[in-house]
């Protein structure tokens, strides 16, 4: 049983990019191009490359229907429209942010243009649903739903993010439900669709949902911390790029918000019409620091993936099943390096 | 039978503007706000207004169901998902179009900014699907698929729209495509999304969806021609809008594409760089006319009711069922003024 799962993992795999590749092929030539290009299937004059994304989240639908004992080859459709739902988010989110990079590359709105941006977005979207709803599988109607809910929460978190911005008074708690609804959610619904597709014993859902939303928060917690201390080379942005666009992210909240004379210092600089100079920038990053929201963020990222891989161990009490899990979600964590 | 459907008729009217209502309240209270005000709602304060859309999409849907003998009560989820989809494109395609005015007050990419308006757009299509899919009908996955499918038109007629607009070598066979994606597949989608939920035989929603898709284009050139000559307290759009803005409207791709002196003309005035004067704007219409579009978009428009009308007269032998739909048609297709 356990040899035929593990030699079905890698055939859905392969399934799973020839399914999400495929599933482009049935926009209109315009919006095809846009999404290939944004997928890494093209350049931008349609010459080939291989650039995938890292795939985290189709592989945690793989990695949990297998380990609630099913068949990871039935869940593909569910596979595929969490990887777009995914992408439909970056295109979207790098619009509004005005990023102009992406995966080492310039993104879609700054090759395309506004309009192919909103529309490949768009496009992302609607397959994602649509492949869905094609899965064959009786229960397919509650994972179509589980992924609409959690669109609504990726759509939440980036409204509260946008609101941010100009609000002085964030706490680190409506920070964190923030980060919960933009990456918590998407990988709550990656590691609870794929049991759900396939029918499993309704715990295994409710448990991974908990695991992946937990992994999820500690992950973005880590993602915050790279996007002030992180190595350029792995996150593909410039060193201190977050503390340069004045993001709140949850190390700046918490630092923001503290009651200490650092905490205030960097207050000041956040408020600062003009942008930051070089020393002003590593001047910041040491204020979050002595303000505590570095270690902060590293507790509460730490906590989250304890708990995680408690939830996990109850759910499956042989933890043989649970390894593949337990290593990515300590992986996502930033706890391997 | 037919007063009971009748009644329910009205009542469906009534849970659908409910329901439409409702569904916004599962959003986020920033994102529900935009969405609200551009549903007509409330307005950018929050104050209570009564501006709804024409609700065109729900009254078909329902309306078609009950001619094809089933209860319009019972397909409420695909009245509000088909008005969701409708109002995600009109909110994204006024940002792509940069449209500051749409039924008489400013957009709502003019009134909350470019995140908002992307935001809220993303919001109604991934309700659309949410909403639709808890149907409690064996037949909802047909459903969510043709919604799906009839998304991925919208956004293909958009992307040929806007790819029109650098291009000197539309044919009207292609501008009539791109309107058929843009206004025929929803109404296509609208006229059998309730028969096919509602599990009517599939004879209905066949025939259905071909009088909407015919429909929504006599529709769509009825609108084409209102934006040359139409009377702006109808449309709400100042006269000769879519010469001002160049647009690529059927009658003009019509005219540009003809041989003959007014067509050149025409080809010259649009190609200028500078904009038009009100003589010129004049003028444009006229060569409009003079090369032919306006009658050519007339005659097509004519055709295409005839021809939906007869689809209406085959599948429903008694015109008394009938009676209501072929009345919208050719509302719809600006027939009875």
């Amino acid at each position: 049983m356990t040899s035929v799962l593990t030699d079905n993992l890698s055939l859905a795999r392969a399934t799973t990019h020839d399914a999400l590749r495929s599933s482009i092929e049935r926009l209109d030539p315009e919006t095809r191009h846009v999404c290939g290009y944004h997928l890494g299937f093209w350049d931008r004059d349609a010459t080939p490359t291989r650039l995938p994304g890292k795939g985290i989240r189709p592989e945690l639908v793989l990695l949990t229907t297998g380990a609630a004992g099913r068949d990871p080859l039935t869940v593909i459709p569910a596979a595929v429209a969490v990887e777009l739902v995914h992408n439909f988010s970056l295109v979207h989110d790098d619009v509004m942010d005005g990023d102009e990079r992406r995966r080492h590359r310039p993104t879609v709105w700054a090759t395309f243009g506004l309009s192919a941006a909103i529309l490949a977005g768009d496009a992302m979207l609607a397959l994602a649903g649509e492949v869905l709803a094609e899965a064959p599988s009786p229960t397919v109607g509650f994972a179509v739903q589980a992924l609409a809910a959690t669109t609504r929460r990726l759509i939440a978190g980036q409204a509260a993010d946008l609101a941010f911005e100009s609000r002085e008074d964030v706490t680190p708690e409506e920070c964190l439900r923030m980060e919960a609804d933009k990456t918590g959610a998407l990988l709550a619904c990656s590691c609870s669709i794929g049991p759900m597709l396939a029918d499993a014993p309704a715990r295994y859902a409710a448990a991974l949902a908990e695991f992946g939303e937990r992994v999820g928060l500690a992950f973005q917690l880590d993602d915050d911390l790279l996007g002030i201390w992180g190595a350029p080379e792995r996150t593909g942005k410039p060193v201190l790029s977050d503390l340069r666009s004045r993001k709140k992210t949850a190390p700046v909240v918490a630092a923001l918000a503290s009651d200490t004379t650092a905490g205030a210092a960097l207050r000041a600089l956040y408020r600062r019409e003009a942008s930051l100079d070089e020393d002003e920038l590593a001047k910041a990053a040491t204020l979050v620091e002595e303000a505590g929201g570095r270690r902060w963020a590293e507790h509460r990222a730490a906590a989250e993936l304890d708990i995680a891989l408690g939830v996990l161990a109850d759910v499956f009490p042989d933890a043989r099943r649970a390894a593949p899990l337990s290593a990515m979600a300590t992986r996502l964590a930033g706890r391997d390096h």
